[in-house]
């Protein structure tokens, strides 16, 4: 698995350790990305962990060979760094995803392989809700590159016969997300503020949005892994929910008991980058697996909060 | 200019330099590409030149300063390079073009650029002739990198108003074309195995393509340049004659009256990445700056061969 030490990653790997699955960990434990050595520390016995970039062949040949079935979590994911810092989100995002293709399809070409994407790739949508075949018009940096590492999966799958799944992530919640900033969805931040008594600030509020709880997620993963029908295909993971920023901050503070709003017009100067209200259309991965998102937005909140009560000193120095 | 060393580059600064203007070519000057000093060998007192990678902020910056217009045209063309290469392709088209735009939008954000791309974005047609609303779904990796350049464009256009145009090139030939091999079309190698009375290979022979002479390329980076109402659009620059690839290699041989043609079974390996049938829609272009192409295939290829005869020698060596 790649990016196993970050958010989504290191839920898949206790998943995994808990079914019995034999895991091997890439990560390049680089800042500002979700990696935190935290995530794994119940784990850490029963992983192995190779801290590498994944472009880095030789550090990984070795995984890439045992390999089974790859998760490919690996990558930036702040919208705002890959505008302030484009060619670090390159690096990460397209030319280390595009050596470890390169690696993987030498090394094990008939793999299983499911890489996550975002929904970032869709900007701003034409309709609501997106499903996978809404026009790819990213409106950052970040949903270019995201967009370059799933067309080479693609093209690796035509060309020289991968067997990969693309995953389009929307807003992913829960324990071991990033909370420090926002570089992890904004609700990572929210949730921090909260937990400290502090003031979210809402800037518009009626924009609608979804989300999906990490367990969630994760089930999802493993069942496109599995799924022989999935390969070659392109699935959104969205949320059955949809809510305002401004229903999402009032239920942080309500279920924590702690925290404040403010609320703010939205800024003209950002309104050029802004993508308005998104929501996915899951039905594919629904009809195709039996996936269910399983926990609401209340309870998701509650594991969350609950999470970081406990660990907020460890994830926020 | 980018890459004005290359072929279509250097036509374009033959005739910006023969209406007065003051052009300042940028070339990395590098293998593979189709950048050659004799293209330029008529105006070099009339050019300046700058020899550097264009993600070269330093080398790059005064020129990116004083441009009224640039046309970007730098970049890798060969998508067989780009398969057996990767990398290398990413550095030159993605890598370094991310790096010049944003020396571009720091330096001269309202500049005006023409980006030079390529019909390998649209992969397969799904329908014919392609127009510029064709899904874009590349079947190389040369055509995913394109994919993101022209992305960064809009993007760029979008979040720091820079004012750019987008032109999709189909096959172009002409007069310092590169054609000691098929890194720019196949082509290029055909007139150099006739002109030197050898024997064609044609693959197949059905697949239909169109051309566009350089001159009337030239002509339409020189229009859109000038338009307003092309700023954030993207045009195809495609030629009014479709031919097969055997009514092709026929014209070639009895324009020159040289060189044989043999004709083989297309190879089945080869299917996975073939595009089929390929021509171009150009009528927004035509619309929108009554741009029309005045060379006609015969014409062309007399133009074509009539310059090789001549310098077969100075770009075969």
């Amino acid at each position: 698995m790649t990016g196993g030490l970050g958010f989504i990653g290191s839920n898949l790997a206790l998943q995994l350790v808990s079914e019995g699955a034999e895991v091997t960990i890439l990560d390049s434990y680089i800042e500002n990305t979700g990696a935190h050595f935290n995530n794994i520390s119940s784990i850490k016995k029963s992983v192995k962990l190779i801290i590498s970039d994944i472009g880095d062949s030789h550090a990984c040949s070795e995984c890439i060979q045992k390999a089974d079935v790859i998760f490919n979590l690996a990558g930036a994911t702040s919208h705002l760094d890959s505008m302030s810092a484009p060619l670090i989100d390159l690096q990460a995002n397209v030319t280390s995803q595009l050596a470890f293709l390169e690696a993987v399809r030498k090394l094990n070409p008939t793999v299983r392989i499911v890489f996550g994407s975002t929904r970032q790739i869709y900007g701003k949508p034409q309709y609501l809700p997106v499903d996978e075949n809404h026009p790819l018009v990213p409106v950052d940096v970040n949903g270019i590159h995201k967009l370059s590492a799933e067309l080479y999966h693609q093209l690796f799958d035509t060309v020289y016969g991968l067997k990969s799944t693309i995953v389009r992530l929307t807003n992913t919640y829960g324990p071991r997300m990033r909370i420090k900033d926002a570089r992890q969805t904004f609700l990572g931040l929210w949730i921090h503020k909260v937990l400290k008594d502090e003031t979210i600030e809402v800037w518009g509020g009626e924009q609608l949005r979804d989300f999906s709880f990490v367990d969630d997620t994760v089930e999802a993963l493993l069942l496109l892994g599995q799924h022989k029908d999935s390969i070659g295909m392109v699935y959104n993971v969205g949320g059955d929910e949809v809510l305002s920023l401004r229903e999402i901050a009032e239920c942080l503070v309500s279920m924590c008991g702690m925290g404040k709003i403010s609320t703010h017009p939205f800024p003209e100067e950002r309104r050029r980058i802004d993508i308005g209200d998104y929501y996915a259309d899951s039905s594919r991965l629904r009809q195709s697996t039996g996936w269910k998102a399983k926990v609401s937005f209340v309870q998701g909140v509650e594991k969350t909060a609950e999470f970081y009560k406990k660990y907020l000193h460890e994830y926020c120095q």
